[in-house]
């Protein structure tokens, strides 16, 4: 798996006593991204897919709507003090006609330093607007095919199995085929990839499947999915309050305690069928 | 708990029928943090500790060294749409002499375009200095000591018992004393605002303390806890491979899959007392 993970030693210590083993670790790399040529972010990855972490990135920033909004994608050729290319830093060029982001700014800042208008204004900025619209998703499914998917994510994460350490997202439809599953070490990562996967399979859109999450549903995850037009949201653990609202606000199902045959619906019933 | 949880109804489902019940969810609100009057950053946190947050934040962004370092703390008194304070947009003055971070980016940028340096640039970018030496640290505690704490951690997170949906970070002495809990729906503001206690405390740097945390350790997790002088990390979960390689580059010492009477110890020896 390349370097997906990592072999070190370990000393591992119990009552039982003590033996000294190598250990599997979940590789973190840095990943910089490049916006034709100008340093966007710098993510904290697994690497692998990492063009299509790529992609979901910047259709989660709202900059690629669609597959043609990329002209090349590149790992750059630069190498470390060994010589050699660390494939750390990749380089989007974007179609011709497609708007750069803002590089360097984390989400387009508004300049102001007045505090008159600061009650919404947080909010507001670290909100996009989705050129989708999930909340016309006609994706529905049903309880106990929802019920098997957290156990065939879990059969379908190799890296999590040798190394204990891993998030993990997967598209499925309404039949409860994963159609694609990611792992990375970063939450937002693993979503990004799927997305990516879907983008560049020209499937976003993607009104037709439901995104899963291995752990908890957040406030960005939940933006993640309206970014790409996916109407329904399921996660392993808790969602967080803003979760539940954007879900709401975006017309979208989100899902979340879902283990054993047991699951907690928060808003959109119309996508679950009981 | 005030704005900690936020009640919500859901339908409960499972093969044993379904019920409508109310649910305690973690809140998630943006935080606005300013500087100077300048934004910085907003970062999705659950509300409360939010001073101690900013501080360790900027402790870990190594813009603070001490709490003298900062003038005032104080929620901006912008309202929302119905009148009222958000208080989600705090604004830091900095002491005078206090260099100001880079405001609007993500880590001071590189702005060069060139790609013939990004073999180990991208890593040097992400990597800060600490002013304060982890290796330095004379910290130690005993195994036994050690394997009780997260049953103690997890008995101090009010918030995950009700929702389960929180992050915990700790702060503990080598007798096992945790001298500070926080929760947070992210991992990363937990230990902000347990680093930020102990900067408004005057204890950092912190070499006479331990940090503890609920879940997985990563290369972020150790830079914090170099960043604050603390010599060992330990994590309930896995670490990924950069946060060893960082620990040990640190001289620190880094613990995982600390659970049950069992622990991984991967890198700095000295400090656990077996």
């Amino acid at each position: 798996m390349g370097r997906v993970t990592v072999r070190r030693p370990v000393r591992r210590i119990s009552a039982a006593g003590e033996r000294r083993r190598p250990d599997s670790l979940a590789a973190e790399e840095p990943l910089e991204l490049r916006v034709g040529g100008k340093a966007l972010a710098v993510t904290m990855r697994t690497p692998g897919h990492d063009v299509e972490l790529a992609h979901g990135f910047l259709l989660s920033e709202g900059v690629l709507g669609s597959r043609e909004d990329v002209a090349v994608a590149r790992y750059c050729d630069g190498v470390d003090d060994q010589g050699r290319n660390t494939y750390n830093v990749l380089d989007i060029a974007l179609a011709e006609g497609v708007a750069p982001p803002d590089t360097g700014v984390e989400r387009n800042f508004y300049t102001t330093s007045s505090c008159g208008v600061c009650g919404k204004a947080a909010l507001d900025a670290v909100k996009l607007r989705s050129r989708f619209s999930p909340a016309a998703s006609e994706f529905a499914v049903k309880t106990d095919v929802l019920s098997q998917l957290p156990d065939r994510l879990r059969e379908q994460q190799k890296v999590f199995s040798s190394t204990g350490g891993l998030h993990a997202a997967g598209l499925f439809a309404s039949d409860g085929q994963l159609v694609v599953v990611r792992e990375d070490v970063g939450r937002h990562n693993a979503v990004d990839k799927v997305l990516g996967w879907a983008l560049q399979a020209g499937r976003i859109p993607a009104p037709d499947l439901g995104l899963l999450v291995s752990g908890r549903a957040s406030f960005e995850l939940v933006q993640k999915a309206a970014m790409a037009g996916i109407g329904l949201l399921a996660a392993v653990s808790a969602p967080s309050s803003l979760a539940v609202e954007l879900a709401e606000e975006n017309g979208m199902t989100l899902i979340g305690f879902l283990r054993g045959d047991s699951m907690n619906l928060y808003t959109g019933d119309q996508r679950l069928l009981t």
